[in-house]
């Protein structure tokens, strides 16, 4: 494995090894010194191409602990703005040697362009309506540390489907791992033929969540849809909103899942997000685990 | 001590430690190689949500030379634009395991808040109209450094003292250490009820400079205060200006300092700024020190 | 040699000194872990006043790959914001130590005013349309490489001569290194008495390209150059775009050379630039050994 593209190519024991390598990164992470040289003299630029705080500082925790030497470019400052094509940006960015490049980007199949174009390893960290695979593999292994597994498990995933990477990234990791979503969103917010993804599609949100397992919310992107997909924001939060009454229809350990940044009382209720049930910031910390692991397997650093 | 989030709870032992603490690491600045290992493998996040230069460069030279791993948040591109509170990103960054995060914010309080949902350390690098403690350590440092304590010191704090947070951390370390403070500045620049800080408050600056071991100008900042407080530039620099026929009404080997950046011509005239009396670039020079002497003393290095 | 600010005054045996040390870093940079501990503990300072992805990010590598510690300044979120003076930013970065300043100014000889004011290294990343000498630099180590000398070639230098500070740093380098360049670009892009250069002008790019050894196209700079110096872009491509047709003419073994980023279609054909003779990308890579090889001689790195 060269890249990291999406979770729609990888097969099952792929899954589960990057999993298991990330049990041996958190070990790390709760150590006082949080820190291996396994990357040492590694060149890894972020690229980042739509703003985010989260997935890029977790990819560069990552990067650092594993003492790689780490570069950060933003589309505003850069060649971009002076008419550079993205594919002659990359070439040129590939000219300085790196080992691996970190792709955020707004146009689905970006990371896969870079991958023709490219000698090193590209990480795709979201691609337009695309893939996510960093935050399924985060969710997968949260889900398997308090789950213990996937066959069986009932996933309800509300929200904005259409729109949304992480949902796609998610279907076909838990599809593949024997986990059964059901998803509720908004009409106008379902991809058409989604059932072809192997889902089961509610119209009313507590059909989805009834005697789920795990309880997953999507973010309303508002800054992603130029057009809003449903009358207004209240409107909305009173069918979609995960409030501990729809809540109380899923198993009693459900674990409640959101990819953040949340919108609190538009896409979930203040007392669910901070509940005893939410492992939200779990994921958080899990994903500096998860994304040591994919950086140390596509890297091959030989000593851990 | 785990957070350091103003002088007012400080007490003089705490600021002497601190202050002796800097000058080991001013003698390291001096080598030729400027690096310990000190913090090698902490994780420091610099959260700046407010444009620095100086401050943010200062502490990331500190925190590099104690050969931290660093981060530098800046709000533009973060995930607050994407609609999250504040206090949720502070809590996914805390899931990522720093060690210490140093903010500025424009709004009075947040280190406080960020200490009661954060486990890191948490260093004020500027709130509000609150505190700015590290730059009223590095003036301690630098007048500590210059004239052999504080004790019966008179200092002159001229300019804006109501939007200063430099000015009330400054204020309280100087009563503290037993240094007398004389503020001038235009009415509608002294907060109401100052004289219960303990300061003597003159009508004109020359009164405040009369006899003073340190004059201290503030900047006049039109960024933070949407009204003007005043008729126009030309007036403020009329009356508050610090000329050398304000400067000569001091102590023949005052100090002349300012906390930058400084505008010329407005509060502080070129020939003092740039004379033999101004110590306002060893300021800056201690404020590496200083920050790498309180990094040191928040963060339990072992081996300095 | 303790700054770099311009090729004018270089000779040719410091020029060969930069090339040749360039070598052993291009070795480094060949190797699996490409980084020396050269220049462990150096603090240096990214100042770029202007955009760039390219040039920041090659002095970031080759900075990193030498073990420097390295910080990056845009203008943006700066003091200079704050209406602080280049010069007083300038001074108080020099108070915190740092070895090197890499600088990008828009304003012709910020470079040479830093070193009158700062202690440290000054290195011009480009100044206005003055010099850039390191893009010279590594393009005389690409031709260097591939043609194993200067004596006797003919490069062609086409474009907007008068706003490209990379042909004036190319023309003082080639001539010195025994080299003859012919230039053609449109008149409005050509410098008044441009041959006092010691450069050919051609008027149209026929006679410059014909039998040239290198053919070096520019950049058209519209961010530049508010207004507009041709009537459209149509019109330039039409008379000054290098085409299949018009390399050519050049020697059969012809170098194709661009600083980037490029214009494709207005400068440069897509055929040409993706061509068998265009080292545009070579161009990139030697800009990490060249930028190595500089801090290298500058900062006075003792282990290589």
């Amino acid at each position: 494995m060269k890249h990291l593209l999406g979770i729609e190519n990888l097969n099952k024991d792929q899954i589960m090894n990057i999993l298991e390598t990330a049990v041996s990164f958190a070990e790390i992470n709760q150590r006082q010194i949080k820190k291996v040289p396994t990357l040492k003299g590694k060149t890894i630029i972020n690229f980042f191409a739509e703003p985010s705080t989260r997935t890029r500082t977790s990819f560069e925790v990552a990067e650092k602990r594993l003492s790689a030497d780490t570069y950060n470019i933003a589309v505003s400052g850069s060649a971009i703005q002076k008419g550079e094509t993205l594919a002659d940006t990359a070439l040129n960015l590939q000219a300085m040697g790196p080992d691996a490049m970190v792709i955020r980007h707004s146009v689905s199949g970006t990371p896969q362009l870079l991958t023709e174009i490219m000698d090193c390893s590209i990480i795709n960290a979201g691609d337009g309506f695309h893939e996510h695979p960093t935050q399924a593999l985060l969710d997968a292994y949260t889900i398997w540390q308090r789950k213990g597994g996937f066959e069986g498990l009932k996933v309800a995933l509300l929200g904005d489907i259409y729109h949304s990477r992480v949902a796609r990234s998610n279907i076909y990791l838990l599809n593949k791992m024997g986990a059964h979503v059901s998803i509720s969103g908004p009409g106008t917010m379902l991809p058409k033929e989604v059932e072809k993804m192997g889902v089961t599609v509610e119209k009313l949100p507590k059909y989805a969540v009834q005697d789920a397992d795990i309880v997953m919310m999507l973010r309303v992107q508002n800054e992603r849809a130029s057009n809003l997909l449903y009358p207004d924001v209240r409107e909305y939060s009173r069918y979609f909103m995960l409030t501990p009454e729809l809540l109380k229809l899923a198993k009693k350990d459900a674990l409640v899942m959101h990819p953040g940044p949340a919108n609190r009382g538009v896409e979930i209720d203040d007392v669910v997000m901070d509940g005893e049930q939410s492992v939200i910031l779990e994921q958080v910390s899990n994903g500096v685990n998860v994304r040591m692991a994919v950086l140390y397997l596509l890297l091959g650093g030989s000593d851990k």
